[in-house]
């Protein structure tokens, strides 16, 4: 019955670039065919479309979860920044002024000093902080906000690296050290879990070095992810800021001697880049393909019509509705201009999980048709058994999923211990390369300038004993992780 | 056994000024000490503390679901807009131009164009319109976007005017003009329904007048509410937008007939602005006062500790567990450093709906104390009812809130017939003031001149009959409602 379908089918397929043959046309042919995104006027920023902000509120309300779960608060900081504010940190403004955008004027009137619109909002949350900590007893203080922010990039891709992006950013601040270091790991591990068991994206985590931290903090902790094509993915960043800021915008609280003391410090983000590493990591040539979890659309149900069409259409709305009651978010498309493979193909290319197909035939038999976005496997089940089928088949999904991508991840985590060795591996396969490392910057610059491979993370799973470093052969006991990355 | 927490509330409640004697800084008090803001660095810029924002996020939550039951999707558009697109519509960037903040630079290169941080987005979204619409299958587009604005104002008020400020903007599409009139009204409807539901703040509804719609609208009509004060507040508009847009942006689409139509369309928007009406509607000289659909925390568990503090502090986290069971938002304080009329007053403060408090009598007797914020009132309740009495007493507060305040609303519905009649009227008795008008913008220009009082609404509730223009003594048919306003 279905041949047809398919055959109609493969046209539509064809509209996509293989991943093989050109990835990064790849990429774009599923963000623009999954109706995820369009281009904005201004160069290097995006529109979200109702599919692709989808995604991101699916993010948010998972995310915000976890960060309200941990003790954290959300709040709103303005978006302009005084020059002032940016100045005050050195390393800070060192790293964020080339590539901020500035407002000069308001209305008719010339600003008498140049604002910048946030890249990242350190500043001017130090700057309150130092108003509002004054006492052990405000803290912890930990905050939370999601908001649009901006950084003058040359060279975009959508989701993946754009002008203005979405993202959340928390700030913390806290009497000891320890406490921050504290924090800040538990928010990496949060930014683990979450990229895990709601993008079904397996990570690797670790610490960044020296040269790749952000600027201002004391260390800068990872999620890096791999994506399909071997290269990583920084999707997530959590800094310990030690008394760099605090002491610069000083936040001081008295301590139960007391005695007058700097605060410790965290930041830590992810943003809708995520949705760049959500696409790489499970997407194929047939399009975007979506973890349930995550899926805007979890199952969508096509009717085959044929003949009498009334008896088919009846059950298409009591199986929604059944669905719907279970709380899956399911759609059914009886649109008649359409034939069912074009229908097929459009849910596939947009990730939705679970297609249901029912004709006639099937109601005749008390069956309908099970497709599965992530194998293409199809099955024939009885309609009477659909309430207790289809959420544990979403579950299935999940798992496969996570499963898929972790297999691939572990699949592609090599070992390189000279940098010929490293520059051969990533011409036949492309993924992670633990090396050993002398911990000299130096080293991992000339691994770059002759590989293109960068550190990733000194990764908290480390080889045992010891090795020589990859570049300069000194022994070395640290193991870095290195890769082609975006 | 409360006289002494009672004395010791005395103290606090002195720190907001009165109502009655200067209300500007009563809202400015409460505001800052129901701990809902901050200012920002720039000039009319705000910071959303905790608590404010969760009102925001409130607000958030539940606009969202009645968008997405009506059937808009969420989107988001880039932040900066070139100038070549806020010139487009004329008299568009007439009303805009002179308030937007201008990005002349990015990085460290000067841009060719000025970009201005959206105002608003009709011209970015409209600009998109024209790629994505083609045919009347694409009809009608209905979109809505949760974002921040900025118009660069000279006098600012926490939440009621600020630089920045957050909003929801829909924007639809729609192949007629009754499509986009009906679209308009029922989101003005959506609006008034959340007013009173969500926020138990009561509106009239009606038409802008000429010389106060949208820039760029063919008319706009609005939801007023009326503050304590006997100011009316402007708290959400829905703009039919016609073909305005659509003929300088050329969003065409072949209709049935295949002939080329350009789209009509249709604008609206909240704010958090909503936070200032709310405020204003409800709170009184002991703080903030919130509907329990809003309130962050709905109950507050404050027990009275004296001798074997176990036994109660037992049962407070009995009832904080029940409570929370119920899906009802609940917080205990049992922090040792205050007494218990200082946590009264705190929370009366943050305007908590219910208090319960709880002391080893109330226990030996198997009872709590239930003190309503919305009345004051004080129950002597069995512990064993709990479960019952609380969902109910919510129930209640909210009505009682919705009742009270339009009972307000209703008692300062007044009629004036001339001008010196307003003039005197508004000198007592602040409030609407529904009055004939002959159609003339001038006459209401000089009203304004003569009263301070700007016509509000030509209000959907017209009074029958026919009478005289409160300016020019004209005959009229039509009544408008004028007020002070913020």
């Amino acid at each position: 019955m279905l041949t047809e379908e398919r055959k109609e089918e493969k046209k539509f397929v064809k509209e996509i670039e293989s991943m093989e043959e050109n990835y990064s046309r790849w990429y774009l042919d599923i963000v623009r065919k999954a109706d995820l995104m369009d281009y904005g006027p201004v160069k290097g920023t995006i529109i979200f479309k109702p599919y692709g902000y989808a995604l991101w509120e699916g993010i948010q309300k998972d995310l915000d979860r976890r960060f309200k779960e941990t003790g954290h608060d959300n709040v709103y900081f303005p978006l302009l920044i005084p020059e002032s504010y940016l100045q005050k940190e050195m390393s800070h403004v060192e790293g964020f002024a080339p590539e901020v955008a500035w407002v000069t004027q308001g209305g008719n009137e010339v600003l008498e000093e140049r604002l910048v619109i946030r890249p990242t909002s350190e500043t001017i949350i130090c700057s309150a902080m130092s108003d509002w900590i004054h006492s052990y007893r405000d803290l912890p203080l930990k905050l939370n906000q999601w908001a649009n922010v901006m950084r003058w990039e040359r060279s975009t891709k959508p989701f993946l690296r754009t002008s203005e992006f979405l993202w959340q950013e928390g700030h913390t601040a806290h009497a000891t050290y320890e406490e921050a270091e504290e924090e800040t790991l538990q928010m990496l591990q949060v930014y683990k879990e979450f990229a895990e068991e709601f993008l079904a994206m397996p990570v690797i985590t670790g610490r960044k070095t020296e040269n790749e931290k952000f600027a201002g903090a004391v260390h800068t902790y990872s999620i890096e992810a791999l994506m399909s094509d071997g290269k990583a993915l920084q999707a997530g960043t959590s800094h310990n800021l030690g008394q760099n800021f605090s002491k610069v915008f000083d936040i001081q609280f008295s301590d139960q001697e007391n005695q007058l003391q700097y605060v410790y410090q965290t930041s830590w983000g992810v943003s809708t880049r995520l949705i760049g590493g959500l696409i790489m990591t499970h997407s194929d040539d047939r399009g975007l393909a979506l973890p349930p979890t995550i899926a805007p659309v979890q199952v969508v149900i096509v009717p085959i019509l044929r003949g009498d069409t009334e008896p088919v259409l009846n059950m298409v709305a009591t199986i929604e509705k059944e669905l719907k009651c279970l709380g899956i978010r399911v759609k059914s498309d009886v649109r008649d201009g359409m034939s069912p493979g074009w229908k097929f193909n459009e849910y596939e290319m947009r990730g939705v999980p679970i297609r249901i197909e029912l004709g006639p035939k099937d109601l005749e038999k008390g069956q309908f048709v099970l497709a599965r976005r992530d194998t293409g496997d199809k099955e024939f089940l009885p309609i009477a058994e659909l309430a207790t089928i289809i959420p544990q088949r979403l579950i299935d999904i999940q798992e496969n999923m996570l499963l898929k991508a972790k297999t691939f991840m572990e699949e592609h985590i090599y070992t390189a211990d000279t940098i010929d060795e490293l520059k051969a591996g990533l011409i036949e396969n492309r993924g992670f390369y633990e090396s050993w490392w002398c911990e000299d910057i130096a080293c991992l610059e000339e691994v770059k300038a002759e590989t293109g491979a960068t550190a990733r993370v000194i990764p908290f799973e480390q080889r045992s004993g010891s090795g020589k470093c990859i570049c300069c052969g000194k022994d070395s006991t640290t193991t870095i992780v290195l890769a082609r990355a975006y």
